[in-house]
C-alpha cells in the first residue's frame, strides 16, 4: 500500500517498554488510511522510498526546534461548562453543581447556544492539542447528538455522552424522570450510533451516584453491556460526595461498590477523581479493569482533594488526565510535574483505545502534534545548542497552542482549520 | 498639570480597603510625568475635562471585553536562569544549583550572551505584564550592570542584585572571594546609581546562607545599611538546606536569625520561599517588616515543600508572588486559586514600593496592562452577556500573552515595543 505522507526529523513518544523515547533523524509514513506504516530511522530512507513508492523529494522535513509527538487524550471534559471555564471556583462541589452548573446545563436544551459553545469547544481543544476527548454533553439529547456531530465535522477522535440524573437536584428545571431518562439515552445511542461516524462513538453517562437512583444506575449498568459501550461518571471526588453516597447507598460497602453492584465497572469504565478511594476500592478498580481520570487542576480549584497519583499506580490502575473544565491539558501536565507525561498518558490505556491511538507504531492510526518552539510570537525562547530533550521539556512546561502548528487525527490534518 | 492620557471603561484593582474593586465606566486621567491624576466615575467626564484641560474625543474608550489593570510585580525572579526555563526539573535543590545553575550562570562572564538571554527576559516579562521585577543576575559585575540598562532601556521597574557567593559552590570556576564579592558589589552599587536610572535600582543581593560566609553577610548587611537598599535572598526552601545551614551556623538559632545576625532582615529585604519558617521566625519577620517572596510553582517543580501562605498571613508578614523560572506569573495567581490575587499582591508591600506603585490611586505611577479577552487567535473565548467580573476571572485563570494588549510603565507604553 503506498503512503500519503512521510516526515523527518524529531519524534518524541512513548512504547509499552520505553518511557520516553526521543528519536531524532527518524522518518515516519502514514497510509492512505490515516495509519502508520512504518518509522524508521533516516539512514534508510532511500530503501524505504523504493519500498513505499515516494519520491524523497515528497518528504516533509521538520525544522531544528520541531518534533513529532502523539495527539493528547483528555479522558474527562465537560463541553456544556465551557462557557463559564476559568470562572465560579469558589463554592464546593455539591453547592457548585447546584449554583452554577446545572443552570447553566439547562441552557442546553436551545440548540443554537449549544452550537455556538459546542463548536467554540471543538475548535479550542484540537487547537490545544487533544486528539481525543471523552465528553459530558448535558441531559439532552438533541444537543449531545449535535455535540457528536461537530466532534465528526471537525475530526476529533470523541465518546459523547449525554448526562443521566434523575435524583437530588436543587434545580427543578434541570433533571429527568427515570422513564425518559431510560428513553432518552437509548435514543442518544441509536441515533448516535446511526450516524457510523468513523471516530465518534456514544458513552454512557451517569452524572455520579448523587444524581441518580438505583434504578437508573441498573439501567444504564445494562445498556452500556448490551451494546458493548464505554461508561463514565464520576467518583470520591470530595468529602461531603462519599458521606453523602454512603447514606443513599446503604446498601453498598463503599462508593466504588455502588458501581460495581450496578454493572457499571468496566473494562471500558473511566471515573473521573476518585481522590478518596480506599486501598480496597483501587483493588476492585485493579480486578475490573476501570480508569480513573486524573483531574488536578479540577481538584484543586474547587478544594475537593488531591489523588494519591503513585498509590493509583502502585495498584496497577489504570490513570488518564482529565482538564474538566478546560485548563490547557499541557498544564495538567506541568502540575503533575511529570517529565514523562506523554509516557504515562500513552502506556496506560485508560480510554480502551490503544489498539488505534496513543504512540507512533506501525498500525495506529497517527494521531500527531507537529510542535515547533520557534514561531514568531510564540510563549517560549529557545537558545542555541538546545537539543531535543530540552526542546520537549519546554514544550511540556511552557509551551502553549502557539507551538502546536499542525494536528493529525487519523492522518487528517484538522489543525490549522479548513478555510 | 495638564493630562497626557485619559482612558474611560473598566477599571480592576484594590486598595488599602477593599480586596477588589471593579470599576465600571470610570474615567483615568494620566499626567505628564507618568502619574495618576485622577480617576473618577464616567458620568464626571464633561467637569473633568474642564479641569484638566482635555477633549472627550481624544478619550481612549476600552471596548467591552477590555479593562485596566495594575501592573503585575515579580518579586522573586532569576534573570541567568531564563535560557533553561521549563526545563532541569529532576533534581532537590542543592544538587540543581551545582548541576544546572552554577554551570549556566558562570557563562555570564561573556556579555555577548549575557545581551541576548537579558533582552529576551526583558521583552518576555513585559509582554507577561510584569511591570516591576526584582532580578537574581549573576555574580558577575558587568553583566549584571548590563541587565540594569536592558532594564532601562525597555522601561521596566526593576531592583537587580549582582549575585554574591564565597562559599560551598561544587563548581569551582563560579564562585568569588570575599575580598572580590565586597568589591565587585561596591563597584556594582555606585556604578548603577551613578547611570541615575529613573527606576532601575541596585538590591543587595547574598545568594543564600550557604552559599556566603558569616564575613561576607555582615560586610553585605553593612553595605545595605550605609546605602539605604534594598536585600534579596532565600531562606528555608528546601530541608536539606535548613539542616546545612544549622549546621554551618551553629551560633544562630533558627534561619531566620542568621540573615538578623548579619543586618540583613529590614523593611526592603524580600527572601524567597520560606516553606520550613516557625512561628517563632515568621514573628520576626512581622516585626523586622521583611518581605516573603511565594514561588509555588518552584517550590512544587524543584519538590522542595510549600509555603503555608494562611499561616504567613495570619503573622502579618509582607507576601509577594515570585516566579523564580519564568513561569508566566499569570499561573502563579491560578496556582494559588485566589481569585482576590491582584487585591493581594497590592495589598502587600513586598518591595517596599507601595508609595510608587501597586494599585490606580491619584498620586501613583500609571503602571497598568491594558488586557483584552476577545483578542484575534487568543487563548479564551467569551460568550454573550459576560460581565467585568467574569472577564477578569476568565483573564487570571486562563488568559495569557495575547490578552495583555498594551503594558504601562510610569505612563510610558512598553508592549507593544517600539519598532
Ligand atoms: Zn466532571
Ligand atoms: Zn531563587
Amino acid at each position: 500500500m503506498p503512503v500519503s505522507c512521510v516526515y523527518r526529523g524529531t519524534l518524541a513518544h512513548s512504547t509499552r517498554d520505553t518511557p520516553l523515547q526521543i528519536l531524532e533523524d527518524s522518518v515516519l509514513g502514514v497510509d492512505h488510511r490515516g495509519k502508520i506504516a512504518f518509522i524508521e530511522e533516516g539512514q534508510n530512507v532511500e530503501s524505504l522510498s523504493q519500498t513505499w513508492g515516494f519520491e524523497t523529494s515528497d518528504i516533509v522535513q521538520l525544522g531544528q526546534y520541531e518534533f513529532l509527538m502523539p495527539g493528547m487524550v483528555d479522558t474527562h471534559i465537560h463541553a456544556s461548562q465551557y462557557s463559564y471555564s476559568g470562572t465560579a471556583l469558589d463554592l464546593p462541589l455539591l453547592d457548585w453543581l447546584n449554583t452554577y452548573t446545572f443552570p447553566v446545563e439547562s441552557g442546553y436544551k436551545d440548540l443554537d447556544f449549544a452550537r455556538d459553545v459546542y463548536t467554540k469547544v471543538l475548535k479550542r481543544t484540537l487547537r490545544n492539542g487533544t486528539t481525543t476527548a471523552c465528553y459530558f454533553a448535558t441531559i439532552h439529547t438533541d444537543a449531545s447528538l449535535l455535540l457528536g456531530q461537530i466532534a465528526d465535522d471537525f475530526g476529533q477522535r470523541a465518546l459523547v455522552g449525554k448526562v443521566c440524573m434523575d435524583c437530588n437536584s436543587m434545580v427543578p428545571y434541570y433533571k429527568e424522570s427515570l422513564e425518559e431518562c431510560k428513553d432518552e439515552t437509548l435514543r442518544f445511542i441509536q441515533e448516535l450510533l446511526r450516524k457510523e461516524y468513523a471516530r465518534v462513538k456514544p458513552v454512557v453517562t451517569p452524572r455520579f451516584a448523587v444524581s441518580c437512583s438505583s434504578s437508573l444506575l441498573h439501567t444504564l449498568g445494562e445498556i452500556a453491556k448490551n451494546n458493548d459501550l464505554h461508561i463514565q461518571s464520576h467518583i470520591s471526588e470530595n468529602k461531603e460526595e462519599v458521606k453523602l453516597v454512603k447514606q443513599l447507598f446503604p446498601d453498598c460497602r463503599s462508593y466504588t461498590d455502588v458501581y460495581l453492584k450496578h454493572d457499571l465497572l468496566t473494562p471500558k469504565t473511566v471515573m473521573a477523581h476518585g481522590c478518596y478511594l480506599s486501598d480496597e476500592e483501587l483493588k476492585i478498580f485493579h480486578e475490573r479493569g476501570a480508569a480513573i481520570s486524573h483531574c488536578p487542576n479540577s481538584n484543586t480549584s474547587l478544594a475537593s482533594g488531591m489523588l494519591n497519583v503513585r498509590n493509583v499506580l502502585n495498584h496497577k490502575v489504570k490513570l488518564g488526565l482529565g482538564t474538566v473544565n478546560f485548563n490547557l491539558i499541557l498544564y495538567e501536565f506541568s502540575e503533575l510535574n511529570i517529565l514523562h507525561s506523554i509516557a504515562w498518558q500513552n502506556k496506560q490505556n485508560t480510554l480502551s483505545l490503544d489498539d488505534q491511538t496513543g504512540n507512533f507504531e506501525v498500525g495506529k492510526d497517527f494521531d500527531a502534534l507537529r510542535v515547533n518552539m520557534c514561531v514568531p510570537e510564540g510563549p517560549v525562547d529557545v537558545f542555541p545548542g538546545q537539543g531535543p530533550k530540552v526542546i520537549l521539556e519546554k514544550f511540556l512546561n511552557l509551551g502553549d497552542d502557539r507551538n502546536i502548528v499542525e494536528v493529525f487525527v487519523a492522518g487528517r490534518r484538522v489543525v490549522p482549520f479548513p478555510e
